[in-house]
């Protein structure tokens, strides 16, 4: 039977798909499309709704050189620059502890180029860490799809050989031997309080 | 004797003043042009460089709405509007423990007037606080030269009670009794360390 849309055009059944939806080397690494701030924010939003923890991304800082204030209406600001963050990204409260990291991706396979950090970041991490917090960075490296904690001591180590002349590089097989990887879970892009569990 | 300028004008001394250079009923309060926020600041770059905390205002949060990219020369943004925050602006690590505030002023003499506050404010340092966060507000009574460190547990009751009808401030006298005084130290507008710990 001709089954007909009220137009009066037949229906005609898609044509059978032939081979897998997905290569066959295709596996699910969660949202994809999302970028690494999307997915912490995401993450951050399920463990703040759920009482886990709160932590939020600073604002970007912008450098207000110009605002009109049109009758009636919001202030516009008519001339701005981005400025330079003098901390990292993201803090917050979990269940008492001071977090503080920044996160950092790259499509570089083989290592992670320290030239991702400032100096000030670095400065902020440390003086974060000598008043009890816990500092790390979470970073991912995007062509493996693979999202690691890396704690901040060894981080901080890695950033003072490169000052004395050391590489200006952290090993991927140094991240993936002593840093935590993070696996997506439903509702979790980036379960990184898991990982930070590993360091109370 | 003239004295003269290399180009030959000769120099007039400045006609000495008449009267005080002050009213005479000028006291020094410290610092009476800075802001709260500079105060706060000047308070947070002298613990943060002397060890003793680190604690940050974050950033204005901006909608940006467009950029031009001009060849060789810096991103410039050319349409943005100030949104609101969903925090509160100061946070940061103190001897382990979380800090979380907000610093608010009011030339009001008899009472804080809560709508300083909204609500997602009072939502952010609540969940703060059941994440074991030292949450509170810094209050200061410009008229009065009097800043006051607030618990956070305090303003909750009477941000509920307001929600349920009740008053619309925190009278000044509750605050003197329940709150914790601030006093001016050198170096340190605003030496809120000091009253945190009587809370920890």
């Amino acid at each position: 039977m001709t089954i007909r849309y009220p137009n009066g055009n037949a229906y005609q059944a898609p044509a059978a798909k032939t081979g897998p939806k997905f290569p066959s080397t295709y596996t699910n690494y969660g949202k994809r499309g999302m970028t690494l701030e999307e997915e912490l924010n995401e993450s951050n939003t399920y463990y703040e709704t759920t009482g886990v923890a709160v932590v939020h991304k600073k604002p970007t800082p912008i450098k207000i050189v110009k605002v009109d204030y049109p009758k009636r209406s919001a202030a516009v600001i008519k001339e701005a620059y981005f400025s330079t963050a003098s901390t990292t990204d993201y803090n917050g409260v979990y269940q008492g502890h001071y977090l503080d990291f920044d996160a950092k991706e790259t499509r570089n396979q083989s290592s992670f180029p320290l030239k991702n950090f400032h100096q000030h970041q670095i400065d902020h991490m440390r003086a974060c860490t000598a008043q009890g917090g816990i500092c790390f960075a979470i970073i991912k490296f995007v062509t493996r799809h693979e999202v690691y904690l890396y704690r901040g001591t060894d981080l901080y180590d890695f950033w003072d050989a490169q000052l004395k002349g050391g590489r200006k590089s952290i090993p991927y097989a140094e991240i993936a031997a002593n840093g935590i990887q993070i696996t997506a879970e439903l509702q979790l892009p980036i379960p990184y309080l898991k990982a930070v569990d590993q360091l109370l």
